[in-house]
Formats: structure tokens, sequence, C-alpha cells
């Protein structure tokens, strides 16, 4: 399989999914609806989403089972894209080489348009198929909890937290791991795991691929200090995080062994998003 | 029934619903967690959640299966004042007699605390009784959504989006309505809504309550508005928004009648909610 075929089908299908979800930019307000799609629409990789999907066909699993969930982790992904960027975070006039979302319109848009991307996300998870049998229902309500958990304060919201109390101070090697595993690693890892859930994965198999996406997760956010030399990297030297890297995607392709050749799309997909940042 | 009585020992029961679901103040990140509870804990009347709990009484419903929406929607209204109150929006340094969440805190811990405040109540709405019948799951799975549809960009975000839009700016009828149906009007009447809903009230008992939900929330607004001299009030004039007041009561028990005595309760909560705001 040529891996760069199957991320650009994966990308359309996510996108399409992402617009029947997203409101029209004509409906009222459109300032608001326009700032939505402006931000989720500049140029993302749709990793989380992919991940969501590659997990559930790794178990075997329906893929419109867990669409819903795919276009949600997207949406979580974008409004803390948007957060971060105001002024009062990170301050980013760029992001994707574009303004970004309150340069783009203003601060009070953006911070709303983050607030409607979030609950748009929980009203994506909630979405029908219809058929409504127990066990669907169990798991639909089970992965807006998760997904809830690994964006929450316990998740994505505390690394953001402890990731600005650290800002320009001395932090120790505790405190850099907490920000890798909950900022960036918990929405990816919860991909995996929901992908899997969703699909309908035994509970050997989602833990195991939750493990793989606390791997991944990490293994991104180490790559990224590398190439910035910023946390981790300058934490430990950039030999010793080189090395984490290497030891971190041998633990996560060890992982996806129990899938056999029903995991290899996983293991590619981590090396090509993984190359491509090197 | 004393109704004062009532609604103290509905708040209370809120309280420690709330407390519960809440983090720790001592958890790591502790500022965040703090930012949240001095948020939740600064006074409010917990208008949203009694409503969800009334009317899961007024169809005859076990007020257990109401209780994590009640608190989720607390959990909105109070990330909803947060953002509110940024300098970015309304720039508000004092909020029922206290210092705004970004005062007391500052402006990046106040955004954060939003966040994890609405992602929190998606959490407190996938909590599992442990019974797992399929009417339960569905009308769980359904709640998710509407709730999400009251509080996003259809709903409370929009008509927040809106609001801020026409600050300084003379506005019409019609933009004055939007406003008040959309950023006061739908969590209230999602409140009744769900709250019928989880109860397990017939499509007409949920149906009815969900109107007489609309008519409430409207009728805050429209008392606020007279209050300020704001708004409707100052578009149509004090003695015709009185009249709209007062129409808007009339409504709103009319629609009550179907309950007999089991609605009397709502019919209290409302008057005195209004009466204590006059």
């Amino acid at each position: 399989m040529n891996i760069e075929i199957y991320l650009a089908k994966q990308a359309k299908k996510i996108n399409k999914a992402l617009d029947g979800t997203l409101p029209k930019e004509s409906e009222w307000p459109q300032v608001l609806h326009q700032a939505m799609r402006y931000s989720v629409f500049s140029g993302g990789k749709r990793v989380r989403p992919i991940f969501v999907l590659a997990a559930c066909e790794a178990v075997g699993g329906n893929e419109k089972k867990a669409l819903p969930a795919a276009c949600a982790l997207e949406l979580i992904h974008n409004y803390s894209l948007i957060h971060d960027d105001l002024p009062c975070m990170d301050d980013d006039d760029l992001r994707r080489g574009q303004k970004t979302c309150h340069k783009q319109f203003n601060e009070e848009t953006a911070l709303l348009a983050g607030d409607a991307l979030l609950t748009l996300a929980f009203k994506a998870l909630s979405a029908s198929d219809g058929v409504g049998n127990v066990k669907d229902l169990e798991r639909q309500i089970t992965a807006v909890g998760l997904i809830a958990d690994a964006a929450g304060h316990r998740g994505m919201v505390g690394g953001q937290m402890v990731d600005l109390e650290s800002q320009g101070k001395e932090i120790n090697l505790p405190t850099i791991e907490y920000i890798n595993t909950h900022k960036t690693g918990a929405l990816i890892a919860v991909s995996t795991r929901v992908g899997a859930y969703l699909g309908g994965g035994t509970p050997r198999q989602v833990e195991t691929l939750y493990r793989y996406g606390k791997y991944v997760g990490l293994l991104f956010q180490i790559v990224d200090d590398i190439m910035d030399r910023e946390g981790y990297a300058s934490a430990v030297g950039v030999p010793e995080a080189r090395k984490e890297a290497e030891s971190l995607l041998l633990k996560a392709n060890h992982e996806l062994k129990i899938f056999g050749a029903k995991g290899k799309v996983l293991s590619q997909i981590a090396d090509f998003v993984l190359n491509r940042r090197h």
C-alpha cells in the first residue's frame, strides 16, 4: 500500500465529513461560522482523525461507527489551536502560514469560534446511526467520556495550563513529561483508543492501541522538541532525546504485533508523519 | 410547599453533585482547578439545574437520571460567564459582587478554566448508572446532542456572537429577539427539555416543557432588560416590555396545565425567580 495515497484518501474523507458537520458560512451569524471554517480548513494534516479510523480498521471495525469521533477529535484539536494562539496565551500571528483566527477576525470572534468548535465536537459524537443496539450505544456514550477526559482538565487543558505556568521558568523533567503526555499526547492517545473501541475491538485490542497511541503521541512531541531544541530535547539534550524517540517508536511498533497485517497501516502512518516532521 | 425551602434544598443537592464532579483544588495543576471551583462556587442561584430537576419531577421521572444533566448545564452556564467577562468580551471586573475569574487569577487561567468547565459538562453527561437499558442509553446520548445544540453556534454561542456584533449599534427587534432566545433562552429552554426527556416523559410532555422553558427563558431576559432599560425594553419601551413579560408568564403557565398538580413546582419556581429579580 502506498501510504501517501492512503493518507490523502483518508484526509479527503475526513474533510468531507467535517464539511458536513460544520455550519455553512451563509448561516447567521456568518462571522462566527466563517471563523470556525477558516480555522478548520486551513490545512491541517488530520493526524488525529486518521488515527481514529486506522485504529478502527485495525480491529476490523466499521469505519462509519468511528467517523463522528474522528471529526470530533479534529474539531477539538482546532479549537485548542485557536485558543492557544490568543494574545493572552501564545499570542501568535501565524498558524500554518496563514493569519491566526484572531488576526483574521478579532479576539472575541476567535474565542467564540473555539468555544463553538469544542461544543460542536460533542454534538458530532451524539450523532445517531439509527440502529441503536445496546453495545453500540454504550460505546458511544463511553466515547464521549473518554474524549472529554482527554480534552479536559486532566488531559489537554491541564497540559496547556502547566505549559503556561512553566513559560520562562527552569522546569524539571517530570513537568516536561506532564506537558508532553497531556498537552499533545492525550488527544492522540484517545484517538487510537476510541477508534478501536467504537470499532468494536476487544478490551485487549483497545488497551493495546491506547498504549500505542500514548507512545506515538509522546514521540510526536519529542520529535517537535528536537527540531525546535525545546522542552524535552533541551532538558536532556538532543542525543538523549533522539534515543528516547527511537525507543518510543520501537515500543509503539511492538504493540502492533498482535494485529499482524492489520497493524501495518498504523505503523506506516506513524513512520510517515514522523519522517515528514524530520 | 414553601418554595424557598424547596429551592434551598435543591440548590444544596446540586452543589453537592457539582462538588463531586469538579476536581479537587489540591490536584495538579492547582491554579486551574481553583479557578474552576472559584467560578462555580461564587453564589449562583442554580436556576438551570433546578429547572432540569423540576421538569424531571413533573413527568414523574427519577431525579437521579437527570442530575448529571443538571450539573452539566450549570457548568456550561459558568464557563459562559467566565468567557463573557474576559477583556476581549464584556471586560467585567466583578461578577456576583466578587472579582471575575480573570481578575482573581489571570486571563489565560480564566480562558482555560472556561474551556475545562465546558469539557467537564460533557464528561458529566457521559456518567453511567450501570443499568444500561436501550431507552436510557438513547436518552442519554440524545441529551448530549440537545445540550450541545443549545450551548453551541446555533444556541448560546451564536447569541453571544450577535450580541457582541451589536454593541454600540442601533439594532432592530428581530436581532434583539435572536439574542434573547439564543444567549439566555436556549440554555434555560434545554434545561426543562432534557429534564423531562431524561425523566422518561412522553414526547408530548417533553415538547410542552420545552415550550414552557422557551417562554420562561425569554421572560427572564425581558425582566432583566426592563431592570437595566436595555435590549428589548429599550427597543419597544418599558410599558410594552412589561406587557410582553406578563403575556409570556401566562403562556408559560398555560403549558403547565397538562401536568395538573405536578406542574405546580415549575410554576412557583418561575414566579419566585422572577419576583426576586424585580
